[in-house]
């Protein structure tokens, strides 16, 4: 173990305590004069029930440290995974930090901070000595909270949280040195993927589609007019050739034409929009299940999680929500009949 | 906002504090005589760098409050997101919590439990009242960190962390109002499901195997022999009808053989062994890729959410990785040629 003791390095342990994740909370209070003062902190945690009390540590070298001894009272806001930018302009010093800001509280009082994850207005119990810190023990007077995803900071970042299950643990392996292992990523990938897609099957089949089409027609939903070869282009990933085939068969199936301000460049028919409405409808009866099954800040985790497994794994695909290229006809090397 | 003032709910105002998450320790000590005592605590927190100091606090009313209050040093440790039974095991009172763990600590030490994700061996500098609670500020004499991912503690529940990233920020999006928008968990689960077979495209088209070739020849590698009904049972979500053609052009590729202990049910060749094994590390490779970039913690996070969504979209597939069924030849309904 390293020791404390000359020569210790401040880096090095602070990364050890970063081991201990936490919320991320902003405490306000008012200055004698009345200006509002707030600083962002993660030193926060619950002491006691009855009476209600709660701490935090302020630096004292903290500009703001006179101003919370002075305080009578003082907010603690728990931020939700949607306040990273309010967390990072109250952990700057300097600027007016609550330019700009709604207010829930009135004159005079502590400013309390809207769409937090929870919230507690305190009085000062006590000011307790913590080293390079003092420790603020405050009873909870009034209290709320909504129920957004919090914001975590976990070893030097922010990050998100997700409910850990017991219920999903792995299945007993009947061999656990086989090769193909249940924890392997690109597995769990495939296989919620196609019961994904599994959910909508049905209606991909009334409207005589394969997987090809239904992949043909939301690009297309996003983006038309597009060439054959920039659908192409956008889908040759998933390992389907989108040649002429399978844009002809579409065009047969009256849900894709020729757009007429771009010759050889495709769009969606109004049935071809009708079609691929009903399909996401019943995606996204899909998407509210597993969201109501795993919650709504696993939901987010997950969104996030994927997105960055699409970014290490990108083979340099063309945007897909961007705006559509000043000239879609660049592309356009294939013609559909 | 509620009130504290009665009538006040103890519960309510939990599931408030809840919203601030922590990670989970296990403070330990040892009593005058010398007997091991710990306890979990999610009230920790870092509190001074010079000098390093640490709080948590515990109940008046605890069993163990004496014996921290007489101890002059006790020791915390920050559990790792494999050391959940761990936590309940110290959050329970009775139990001989110590039996059976190996301890990193000399005869008469606070005990130093193992692969923590870090420890921090303290002494007692201040004992501060708080509440219903006796806050423990101790200063680090020693501490010590491993990378294991940490366990949280949010909303009532144990939890995972996962990285916030700006960088994955959403696209611009042309139409807000689109109906397939990047947020969906259907289209994100395809597109990083893609992008990874992508990664393993080059050695299936070198082997002339198609998407078809390499779910039957991982799912033998897994459980065989296996009935062609059994294989298409198995294979069925995924939208590919696995009929007599693809099973005997993988057999006509010298893949796969009738086995024989159990007529009309297939195994691999020794050639579809190899096969299997070479795609598989391709696979490897790519999931090395994936973890590299985002990181143990969130790939810890990743795999436990996608088993999350395969449980809440389960259409009730035969289990992959339990023991094979006593008669495999059950399910025979078809032959191969």
């Amino acid at each position: 173990m390293h020791n404390t003791d000359a020569p210790f390095d401040p880096r090095e342990f602070r990364r050890a305590l970063g081991m201990f994740g936490t919320g991320v909370t902003i405490v306000t209070t008012r200055t004698a004069s009345g200006e509002a003062v707030g600083i962002t902190a993660n030193s926060f945690n619950s002491v006691s029930l009855e009476p209600p009390m709660v701490l935090w540590s302020l630096a004292k070298s903290a500009r703001s440290l006179p101003v919370f001894q002075e305080a009578q009272t003082w907010n603690v806001h728990i931020l939700s995974n949607e306040q990273e930018a309010l967390s990072n302009r109250f952990a700057r010093a300097g600027e007016d930090k609550f330019a700009g800001l709604q207010l829930d509280s009135g004159d005079g009082e502590a400013p309390l901070l809207p769409e937090c994850s929870a919230r507690f207005r305190c009085k000062t119990a006590f000011q307790y000595d913590g080293g390079d810190h003092i420790i603020f023990v405050g009873e909870v007077t009034q209290y709320d909270a909504n129920g957004h995803a919090p914001l975590l900071y976990v070893t030097g970042g922010y990050a998100l949280a997700s409910r850990k299950s017991q219920a999903i643990a792995s299945e007993p392996q009947a061999d656990a040195n086989a090769a193909y292992s249940e924890n392997l990523i690109g597995y769990l990938l495939g296989r919620a993927h196609f019961q994904f897609l599994n959910g909508i099957r049905k209606p991909m089949s009334e409207q005589g589609l394969t997987d090809a089409d239904f992949y043909v027609l939301s690009l297309l939903s996003i983006q038309q007019p597009l060439t054959p070869a920039q659908i192409a282009q956008h889908v040759a990933y998933i390992g389907i050739d989108i040649g002429q085939v399978a844009l002809q068969s579409l065009a047969r199936k009256g849900l894709v034409e020729e757009s007429a301000q771009l010759p050889q460049a495709l769009q969606l028919t109004a049935a071809g929009n009708e079609s691929i409405l009903h399909l996401l409808a019943a995606a996204k009866a899909v998407e509210a299940e597993i969201v109501d099954s795993l919650g709504e800040m696993d939901a987010v985790t997950l969104r996030n999680l994927l997105k960055k497994t699409i970014a290490a794994t990108d083979p340099g695909l063309p945007k897909l929500w961007q705006a559509p290229a000043a000239s879609a006809a660049e592309g356009a090397a294939q013609t559909v009949a």
